[in-house]
């Protein structure tokens, strides 16, 4: 295949999809590496995108009665160490903090001293620490149901890192919640998995499967881990949230203790559920393209791009000031009840609007003389061809262009169905199911099926078998689809449990 | 003194001021102390005040062109080498990565494995680790002005920590900007400082002294530091938010150059400037009283309580419903461009209106079956007494509310100036000044004067004189008060350069 010089990012997606993420993020400017081995700097346009999600979700999680609050960043050691099962898989990689202090070395440097008589941890996540406050905070039934959520940046120290899909560092929110019934407890469980469906489709416009995961793939310390799984354009399944409910482990490790309303002292019984930065690397992943990102319109860093255009010999004033017109026409519109985001961009460069495409704003307006004569700008819409622009008189655009994003919305949430429809196949033969994840063509073993929806015997064993054998994972025992009587488990052929998604994942 | 019974705080503020403050933030449920010794949680109540701060806040920032952005936790131990003076000031206390792992220590407990090669610093401040991204995004006049701001959390190793004035961790925002000329970056950390002015006075009704702190308490490394300070009802000095021009010190550390007009390369000329949670320990300091916190209605957790009242026999839905109809009529009204934000306290347990007096809820709003008779409620300010209640029509009170709560905070903020301003003396002689912080009454070293203006000679061993022998410290140079002709040093009678303020501090 010829190598495309037409496009923004290279290679493009068929070429080398891992490189093309890269590129992505880079061309975007969403982020970038820091000079910190792992963690990231996430730059003025990811961030932006970063914080509406943040108010749309928040304002959700508040709406069902979750407050926020705010726990130390260190764990004590101590902690760790109650918690068996927790520790064993989040423990092991972590940053540790030894030393208070810093003091000369001697040779013009510096170096540690201070030595903390135990060390601490920099959290991976904060069950024991907010398991501890929880112990203090609940005595009675009527202090229950507790709801709560922490917005913060956590640490897991990883090896083979990318930026927004697995950093050292992520920024991410926690829920924690303590409730007296594992009815109850069990229902919060499934509300913010809920929650988490919603918000991914409906602001981030990814279509999602819900379900929970197999044993070996729960969170450490759980009874059961619920998530919600989308398909890449890679085809492989990114998890971009998790809600567990953690039954009394929890709360018997940390001492969540409460007098019930017969007057007996009970263990609470605990959910916690997450979300990250990570969901950022599935819109780029789902949304993107060989010309860049393409951002959400509910969430998107900004809605709309002011492009002046200036020719030789134009009257740059005259052009300026029709744009700061738009600009003023358009700014107090409502937009999914925030102001229209809007940016200007009066620099007199060429390719700028190449910025944008790359950038990924969903709407560009560009201006030059002709369309001042007119009373029209030209407005381009991210998710079409580049040279689909269309001449709006500015009544007409102030009057449509909420509607034109919410139709951008649709248009790449129904892309985005369409392909996870079409590369999810239920699949009930085994030799179908080998040649699903194992395409003839061996020089691209990246190009793979997507999503196999097949019955499973529910043994760890033939789990981790097929694992080995073909690279794929359970992503979830999925909501929607139920085994029916005598179904026989696609790897193993024993009787089979429950239908299970099958997929390569990130 | 007799003790008082009736009040919600012991001790009161006259008894022990330093000890009354620790038991507002418990009473008011702002925060607590954590299990990791200096760290604070910060409760629902209090996280829900610091969210309305901050979002106004940001709003400010962003109307001046600044953009949000996130860098990482980690500070690499070179990056602290390279600054010496920032380094001089900062890095001594500080919290220090040094292994990256937990694994067994062979007695059922974990011990810290994986050395770094290099140590990692948890951010104090982010200058250093800024400047190096800032480096790579700034090559030329064009790039400039850069306008970035980060909320984060910080880590300073504190000996001696009290809950929102001084812990190891806590929340702030560290504004970051460079510049193509001294002038602009001036122009800008001036900007800054009457951004905080504005937001402190307006937002939180605590009024602030602006100026720039002497050479010895000037942020180290920086060329000149603005500050704002207010007076706590103790007559101390509290910082609340700073302003450094930086001139070129950091940019030549870190390399921030740019081609300018000429095509001359420049290093450019920098500022940050912050602001924390320390800001609430103001709030408590300020606006507390002997029944808890009172907090500024337009940054108030909830502007609104509603506290229906059950007496013996009264049918308990009716009154209910009554409520429900109120939060309805009032739910949607805005307050400072803001939804209103009310709590409703449904349950039948006595004295719960004193939690919310405590708490420091701006309005109550009680409801028993004679006002919903008259169809009223009883409504009480936090700032006026305890007894003080009015009864509204509820239609009446619908279009009163918001009114009734800008008065508390035109009324909070007056009383808070009225003190500033009585306990603000300009001294000429060093004999007032001396006695002004060393008053007769012995026993209770913690009254003194407040502030003192007085003429300065601008030299530190003065300025270092006068700590050792009255405790007081130079809060700033003010820019309100202008030294005469021919005025002398009011501790050593040298020729006076500029006016100061003088006062214990926090």
């Amino acid at each position: 295949m010829a190598k495309q010089a037409k496009t923004a990012v290279n290679p493009t997606r068929n070429e080398d999809y891992p490189e093309w993420y890269q590129q992505v993020v880079k061309v975007s400017e969403l982020a970038e590496a820091s000079p910190v081995r792992g963690c990231m700097v996430i730059k003025p346009w990811g961030y932006a995108l970063w914080e509406n999600m943040v108010r749309v979700l928040d304002d959700m999680f508040k709406e069902t009665g979750v407050k926020n609050a705010y726990f130390p960043l260190f764990i004590p050691l101590e902690f760790m160490e109650k918690e068996a099962a927790h520790v064993e898989g989040f423990a092991k990689e972590c940053a540790v903090v030894t030393h208070h202090r810093l003091e000369s070395d001697g040779k013009g440097g510096l170096k540690p001293a201070g030595e903390l008589a135990e060390p601490l941890i920099v959290r991976p996540t904060s069950e024991t620490i907010i398991g501890a406050q929880f112990a203090k905070w609940v005595t009675s039934y009527r202090d229950l149901p507790l709801l709560i959520n922490q917005w913060a940046n956590v640490v897991r120290w990883e090896m083979r890192t990318r930026t927004f899909l697995r950093t050292s560092e992520f920024l991410w929110q926690e829920g924690h919640t303590a409730h007296s019934s594992s009815e109850e407890a069990q229902s919060r469980t499934k509300m913010m998995l809920d929650v988490y469906k919603k918000f991914v489709e409906d602001y981030l416009a990814i279509p999602v499967l819900q379900g929970r995961k197999s044993e070996s793939e729960k969170f450490p310390g759980a009874v059961e881990t619920l998530c919600i799984e989308s398909m890449m354009q890679d085809k492989k399944a990114l998890q971009t949230g998790t809600s567990h409910f953690l039954g009394q482990n929890f709360s018997k490790a940390s001492g969540i203790k409460f007098q019930n309303e017969e007057g007996n002292e009970e263990l609470a019984y605990t959910t916690s559920w997450g979300a990250s930065t990570r969901m950022i690397g599935g819109i780029i992943m789902v949304h993107g393209d060989d010309d860049g990102i393409m951002l959400p319109p509910r969430v998107a860093s900004a809605h709309v791009v002011i492009l002046p255009v200036f020719p030789k010999n134009a009257d740059k004033d005259v052009i300026i000031s029709f744009c700061d017109n738009i600009y003023d026409e358009l700014k107090n519109l409502k937009y999914f009840d925030k102001n229209l985001r809007i940016e200007k961009d009066y620099r007199d460069v060429p390719g700028k609007n190449w910025d944008w495409i790359k950038k990924g704003v969903p709407l560009r307006i560009e201006v030059g003389p002709r369309d001042i004569e007119n009373n029209c700008a030209m407005v381009s819409r991210r998710d079409l061809g580049l040279k689909e622009k269309k001449a709006y008189e500015i009544n007409e655009l102030k009057s449509q262009v909420c509607d034109i994003l919410d139709s951008i919305h649709c248009s790449m949430f129904e892309r985005a169905k369409d392909f996870l429809k079409k590369n999810t196949k239920e699949i009930d033969s085994k030799d179908d199911f080998v040649s699903f994840f194992n395409p003839k063509n061996e020089e691209k073993p990246e190009i793979h099926g997507g999503f196999a929806v097949s019955p499973w015997c529910g043994e760890a064993d033939c789990e981790e078998k097929i694992k080995e054998d073909l690279k794929v994972t359970i992503r979830c025992l999925p909501f929607d689809f139920k085994i029916n009587q005598g179904e026989k488990c696609i790897y193993c052929n024993k009787d089979a449990k429950e239908k299970a998604v099958f997929a390569k994942a990130y």
